[in-house]
């Protein structure tokens, strides 16, 4: 069992809390404040802080140091700002160095703190700040920071070739895929997820900037609206055909299904991947106009749920148990069902995005996907592979970006990303 | 004086208050709160409904109907959706019957109703329904929705070219511009704000689908952090230079500084605009990552204030007066003060945006400016010439998109948008 506790350091005067003021706070408070959150995180079997108890508030922060990295099983925050990266260096030490500065970073930026001590203000006015400073007098407002690793991080400039996982396999063409290179793949992608966008947009902003030189950006997504939640009880949230999504998804405080279907285990290869999980991202465009031409009725048989209350059609109530019988074979729920993928799920996590218009004046506006998985050989790719072939939502659908991700285990404090891998 | 009172419809028997449930409540329980919100509105001077007494408050919303438009001098929410557009119909009386439509699903809308009555599960299943559905569930959000007409849209298509106002002038080329003629110009637009983006972009989305065929967007902008407030004591957002920015704006309650500086007076032409506005929009680009390697000795004097407090150089805190001797010359501060520019104020109303990355690897991020005004050839433009010309913030700013619009008065209950410039 790794220590899960939170690292205090001296440098760290400002309120861990991440209340709407920075002012400095005694040690003492800071150290109850840690206390406290370090006390709920030990309960709940997975790194959560105050969130857990109280999703809506703005003070709330999740922890960073776990056996699983924050941002996956923890509860869904309200905005996303994904970023993929190439690394630009052939040095291995240099890139195994920035993921240790970003670890630091990261680490603080979920406490609500600068990405560096005094940041803002600068330690010399000569000298570039060492935090951008956009985010001062904001809370932490449940900032989680994710990292993964992607397929071409594991050719051979590195040395990292023999430590692939097989389940990071190439993801295949699927039918209907129209993807841009531009806006698919990456050597490294980070995920930051926050109630408040300028907090994850800070974030993101913050571990480019510490990488300048060794990574550059590849491509970048915000997400405005969570489309799934891993809190029971929690309001389902709706998608951008105005349908409730996710109402099966896997709760994040479901041990046993996140084993099963989630996280990497002891029995699974490799042993740096153990306690992490496989992500795919892709970038959905919703056709969202000749959508909202659709009937009704047309709309709710495509989906497979009645579209006011979210109930599986035929049935009556949202948590109903879907029938698949009741459902067209080409109903987007009954291909997606676990019942019509041997039992295969995904624990999914993925944001509303809208990006401007494009060149015939349409809403450039989807879904920004994103699944968690044990295995994607056995997750994923067989689902997309049935939903891209038969589901009647694809004519409303543009699969136009794609990632497939290693996303490592948590660490303990003082560990950084990627130290098992390039052990 | 016009009735500021807000509609009552027989078929709104859904809770206007926009709590997180939008079951059925009684009409006495509407009615109760409506007569509150429109108490707090009278008070206020300005349409204001609760918001103003609880900006924070998740079900607060901004009364649609008043003297001027909300969405101007009203508190500034949290998030934006801007979207210009061309008229693709050279019929009159369907453009004004478009506007006419408008006016009713967007007053609904920022009650927290759906766009039309039962609109998301439709009249029949049969048809497409009236409202798109993602905001079901969700609060008003203080959502307001304002219209603004572009010069283009005074051409010869609509027998308007008598009615253009002369302060609605094309807007000149300043040195610097490298607009995209495809993000600016139009001949109108909406501005969504909202405290929840998903509500903003619910609210757009759907008055594009009522325009179909009269309409089609031309480009469309989100924001996710407000950089200017218009709320006295309320602590002063941060652009994406991570500085304090409006800190000096126009505040929503001082009424003889907006009658001098935002509203078009009895005394201006032409009448149809009296009580209205003229916005400017400008796509800024920020090169924050050149930014984030200047040391911030430089940041500062090319601001004019400090990072941390936000204090004018040479001074110690934020609200202290700015003393333009203490400045550099080439100070955004110095340059865009009103001792600078005769007198010249403008009401900010912008927002930080980050829409992917370029070719580069560069985030695409800056500022959409939004700036309210009574007369641009007094304001904006002879501002903006002096920035364009001598600002040392330039060299990290392109201005990428451009627009100017008339924003025409408020509504009472039963008007419509453009009324008065189609009488």
């Amino acid at each position: 069992m790794r220590d899960h506790g939170l690292p205090i350091r001296d440098d760290d005067v400002v309120g861990a809390g991440g209340g709407a003021s920075r002012s400095a706070v005694s040690r003492r408070a800071l150290l109850g404040f840690v206390g406290a959150g370090a006390a709920v995180a030990a309960t709940g079997g997975f790194a959560v802080g105050r969130a857990a108890a109280e999703p809506a508030a703005a003070t709330a922060t999740i922890a960073f140091t776990g056996a699983h990295q924050a941002g996956i099983s923890t509860p869904v925050q309200d905005r996303l700002h994904f970023v993929a990266l190439d690394v630009v260096t052939k040095d291995r030490a240099r890139l195994k160095a920035l993921l240790s500065e970003w670890t630091v970073a990261a680490e603080r930026m979920t406490r609500g703190l600068e990405a560096a001590p005094d940041g803002a203000v600068g330690v010399s006015p000569e000298a570039p700040p060492l935090d951008t400073g956009e985010a001062l007098g904001l809370s932490a407002s449940r900032l989680s920071i994710t990292v993964g690793f992607g397929p071409s991080l594991f050719d051979d400039r590195f040395g990292l070739a023999g430590k692939r996982p097989e389940a990071l396999v190439d993801l295949p063409r699927f039918a209907g895929d129209v993807l841009d290179p531009d806006r698919s793949n990456g050597d490294i992608c980070l995920q930051a997820c926050a109630d408040d966008p300028q907090v994850a947009v800070h974030a993101i902003r913050n571990l480019v900037r510490i990488g300048f030189g060794v990574v550059r950006v590849r491509y970048s997504q915000l997400g405005f609206g969570k489309t799934s939640s891993t809190t029971p009880n929690e309001q389902t949230p709706r998608n951008m055909f105005g349908f409730k999504d996710g109402t099966a998804n896997i709760a994040g405080n479901d041990a046993n299904t996140l084993d099963e279907h989630v996280w990497v285990q002891p029995a699974d290869d490799p042993a740096w991947m153990v306690g992490g999980s496989y992500a795919v991202t892709r970038r959905i465009r919703m056709q969202i106009e000749t959508w909202d031409r659709t009937s009704l009725g047309e709309q709710e048989a495509i989906t497979g749920r009645t579209k006011g209350e979210g109930a599986p059609i035929g049935q009556q109530r949202e948590f109903d148990p879907v029938v698949l019988d009741k459902l067209d074979v080409t109903a987007h729920v009954r291909l997606a069902h676990p019942d019509s993928n041997a039992g295969a799920r995904l624990l999914r996590r993925g944001y509303s995005f809208t990006d401007g218009s494009d060149e015939l004046g349409r809403l450039d506006a989807g879904l920004f996907f994103i699944a968690y998985q044990r295995d994607p050989r056995e997750q994923f790719i067989p689902i997309q592979t049935q939903l891209a072939a038969n589901d009647g939502l694809n004519e409303y659908l543009r699969h136009t970006g794609s990632g497939i991700w290693a996303m490592p285990p948590g660490v303990a404090a003082g560990e950084s990303w990627g130290q098992e891998l390039f052990a």
